[in-house]
């Protein structure tokens, strides 16, 4: 077997930070276990336009296409906002031609985090659902799009083998979880959501133990702050994703620390954490760094099926946030300190 | 001047019910204040299809062209799911029909209701803004519209005049309130979101005294929940408006009581409560009718300048409410025991 290649995106604002972090905590890892993960960093978003003038090169592309996996920080920043082609751009282009069409975000309210969340903590306790949201297509990328000074317009398009796709993933997944799938939608006014529901109901006999029910994508909004409890897995398309995963980010309390994974059917995966390139912290170190090395962990996890590795960040991990914690979780850690504290650790585990 | 006609909508589930509620504790204010407001109830919605095979009638138009507001409860329900034209077809049709642009949603959450709230007192308490959601174009009704077995389609189309039309609501709305006005889209993928910001950024200035912010929709979702009391007047397009207004109302953790009024350029205005149709609660009588009742008093503000009678009902509703409460909000009362105290409180005031 050929080393595994992991292209590292670091990205704009604090992604070169975190990533520069998570790196030297899997190098220190893998001494520990005898891996070897042979990085290929690469510009990518804002930086890309600045060096190449596009966010997305051919040679990016065509390196993806050669890795086991890619792990990517944020892209994005006010400096490129008025810019033709945006950082952002790059992100959708690179989503489409990897196809990792199912995005995976996880929502967990520990016992010990439910005082960090906004809720109060009798509603945000137990809380513990998966928004698989569907990633390439969508209003993201459907045509025409069109966009002049007396009109604009975008085209939200979904092919029925796009939908049972993601809703086949969303009831696999929920056989390993609670076996409760909810399909978000707004199919009382939406024809796409409508074919959203019947594909739904067409897919779900081949699964007679999940329970399937509905909801308005509005009616969801609100559940996920009144009762989140009462999820399991949501399966939605690219834009309710977007927002509801946002807001179910929100309710943790802890954005800067979740992680996500968007799985292609024939390519590497993609790993990142859910958090923006947040410009206006970068290069201070006190950007957090969880959200990207919990990525990784993923990534390690069900990429290179490396559990060991894995095990050897998380416990190292765990232990330095039990005496101290980054900045934007009230403790004192900067991006630096909080890296070689975990690495000190790894290597004292060892 | 004619007697003022109002055209009652009670439409389907607990509609009925608060409906009822409402028209009869305006009877009973507008006998101590001696005004005299005529209703012509219709039917609309689900029980316009049981009646008359259609949810939005041309008689019903007809007679919403002859009067000063319309004051409706909800409308839909299980029983029309898979009807060809189901209720909220009626609803959308009119809305479009009456060229209500502006719909207006409040959350405002006072010191007696933080304990309602899901979210914690700290977060919640000092939240006051309005969502400013337009109602009678974008996803809702753009053409193309299409669904195949294959493959269905929505478009989502802004004109340039459709979108300065409700910034310049919202500049003029913030002008009486905290003067800063959030316009929330996806500009950094959409195109639609591209125009609303390009035509808010060239409206501002005419509003030097507002300040003026743009938020991604995801990242709205999340301050919605984290940090609510930055928000004065939020702006945006109807599916957005749609998602956030419903989340908007569950951090209030008072769904039941929330009033919205619908802004129309030169017809009546509409007045509902942002809640449901809740078929589950039907006829149960136990439906709440204070976001009916709310809706009501805002119409006789704003519609017709009636504040002696707002007043009337306002005070008496306050009283009631200080003794006991509505089922949904943890008290005793039926919706016909608390519109009762309401109607007797009214003529004890007087
Ligand atoms: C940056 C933006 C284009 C992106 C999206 O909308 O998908 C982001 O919000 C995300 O969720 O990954
Ligand atoms: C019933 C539905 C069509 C409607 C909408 O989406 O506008 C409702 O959710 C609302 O917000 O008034």
């Amino acid at each position: 077997m050929h080393e595994p290649i992991i292209t590292v995106l670091g990205g704009d604002g604090i992604g070169p930070e975190i990533m520069a972090a998570t790196r030297q905590i899997i190098q220190a890892a893998q001494q520990v276990t005898q891996v070897n993960y042979h990085f290929v960093p690469m510009a990518f978003g804002g930086c890309s336009i600045d060096q190449f003038g596009e966010p997305l090169t051919d040679a990016l592309l065509a390196q993806v296409k050669r890795s086991d996996a890619v792990l990517l920080a944020a892209v994005g920043g006010p400096k490129w906002d008025h810019y033709d082609v945006r950082p952002e751009a790059g992100l959708l282009g690179l989503r489409a031609a990897m196809q990792v069409y199912a995005n995976l975000r996880p929502t967990k309210i520990t016992a010990a985090a439910v005082k960090r969340s906004p809720l109060k903590a009798e509603i945000a306790q137990n809380t513990n659902f998966m928004i698989v949201r569907e990633l390439t297509s969508g209003i993201y990328f459907g045509k025409p799009r069109h966009y002049a000074a007396t009109q604009a317009v975008d085209t939200m398009a979904y092919a029925r083998n796009e939908i049972s796709r993601i809703i086949t993933y969303a009831f696999q997944l929920a056989q390993q979880r609670d076996r409760h799938v909810t399909v978000v939608d707004k199919a009382n006014v939406l024809a796409t959501s409508k074919l959203w529901r019947d594909v739904a109901e067409e897919i779900h006999p081949q699964y007679p133990e999940i329970t399937l029910d509905f909801e308005y994508v509005d009616a969801a909004a609100m559940k996920i702050v009144k009762s989140p409890q009462q999820f399991d897995v949501i399966v939605t398309s690219n834009l309710f994703g977007d927002i509801l995963s946002d807001e179910a980010a929100a309710i943790t309390g802890s954005i800067g620390t979740i992680p996500s994974e968007s799985i292609s059917e024939n390519g590497p995966n993609l790993y990142e954490p859910i958090h923006g390139s947040a410009p206006d912290i970068a290069g201070q170190n006190i950007a957090d760094p969880i959200g990207m090395i919990n990525s990784a962990v993923l990534m390690l996890q069900h990429t290179f099926n490396d559990q060991a590795t894995a095990n050897v960040i998380e416990r190292a991990m765990v232990a330095v946030l039990q005496q101290d914690q980054p900045v934007d979780l009230g403790g004192q850690l900067s991006t630096t300190a909080f890296t070689q504290r975990i690495c000190t650790q790894i290597q004292q585990n060892s």
